[in-house]
């Protein structure tokens, strides 16, 4: 069997975001998402538009998933939870594998700021039965 | 006071997905997000990217609630449940307030594909204190 | 093949409780649980302790599952939405199984006080997977 | 201003369920729970009932939060993740505050068998305002 390719540009999706991938191994996984205008609230704020987080939260729990189950899953279900405002400026993404079953893998997420502020975490479960 | 101006392009984020919004009022909105190759999981498959569905559910909610409240709010958590892939097509979100309380509001949110199918509910806590 | 026992008393937490099925066919359920001092927040109010209402949504999102899918079923998550206080008096939970899949079931529950107000709301996920 | 009396034995349902405080302080709290045959998920099984344990989830969370804010908050909604069967046995819950807002206030809450296995993990929001 070959390794499940742990890239991000085979998704036009991710394309679209800008979405780096800063490494992804045995459940642990960080990714950059750089700023774009496009991401932005309103034309009358520097936020983050909050779909953009958790479009991130469900990509990164994701990747902590497949990367220790070694081959694609889907999502059953996420939890996101805004802690502050999210400015503009790079996001990092940090997830980590918490339990990865027969039928089920549950990730958990963290959001930061350019500052290291978590701004936003996500907890997502994930069908893994082949 | 002038009435809350329930549009979307004043959102870089709602243009960037070419967000549509129907109608807006009394707490119950109904949105379409047409199809755009940029919203693919991946080259080699027709179906939407899970984080497009999460961004569409967080937004149709927050309308619903703001829609009855008569001014923004800010999301404090969501959950989002994936019923069966979203292949490409059209899609209709349509969310209802189904609290809008003094300090908390609640909404429900349906995604639909171009056969009516549900394919993901949502359902968002907003902060409803001014 | 014998059909499932929908029945609640071979549980010994429900005896605790007093929960009594009204019915159970299809993926619709509905519960009555009798109001008990016990499940007071505090000694200085009538309302009930949020976690006997949590408790009572995984039961009635796990038989509205079973009773569609004709075995038992384990919770994967749950989210409850808290919508107003709940009184002192019997409540009664009604559910219905919205997804019954090969690997996942959901249900949406809905709680009710004596007036037929809905005091609180509950999403589950089910492992569906014999 | 009387500091805010963080026991647990003013409520009838942490009564019935026998519930223990080890300590919560600053956001930090550890609860523990004797097991009883009530809790029992059916007459033929070692495990607990799951609604058990997301009522543990939902105190734990509310005393962390509590503890930080020095007055009690109403619980918004929770999300519980099962991670494993429980088996019989006593539980502990750890709960940590990770926001305590203006308006809302989060908490993780980890619940862990007598061998230390975590067997479900909880997040919850409460509402903090005056």
């Amino acid at each position: 069997m070959s390794p499940l390719d742990l890239t991000v540009d085979h998704s036009p999706f991710h394309r679209l975001i800008g979405l780096v991938l800063l490494r992804a191994k045995d459940g642990e996984v960080e990714m950059r998402l750089p700023w774009q205008e496009a991401f932005g609230r309103s034309d009358r704020s520097d936020w983050y538009h909050g779909g953009i987080l958790s479009a991130l939260v469900d990509i990164a729990g994701d990747y902590a998933v497949a990367s220790r189950l070694g081959r694609w899953v889907a999502t059953i279900d996420l939890r996101v939870d805004y802690l502050r405002p999210a400015l503009k400026g790079d996001l990092v993404a940090r997830a980590r594998a918490i339990k990865v079953g027969r039928t089920v893998g549950v990730a958990d997420v963290e959001l930061m700021d350019e500052k290291g502020a978590v701004v936003a975490i996500g907890r997502c479960a994930y069908s893994t039965s082949a």
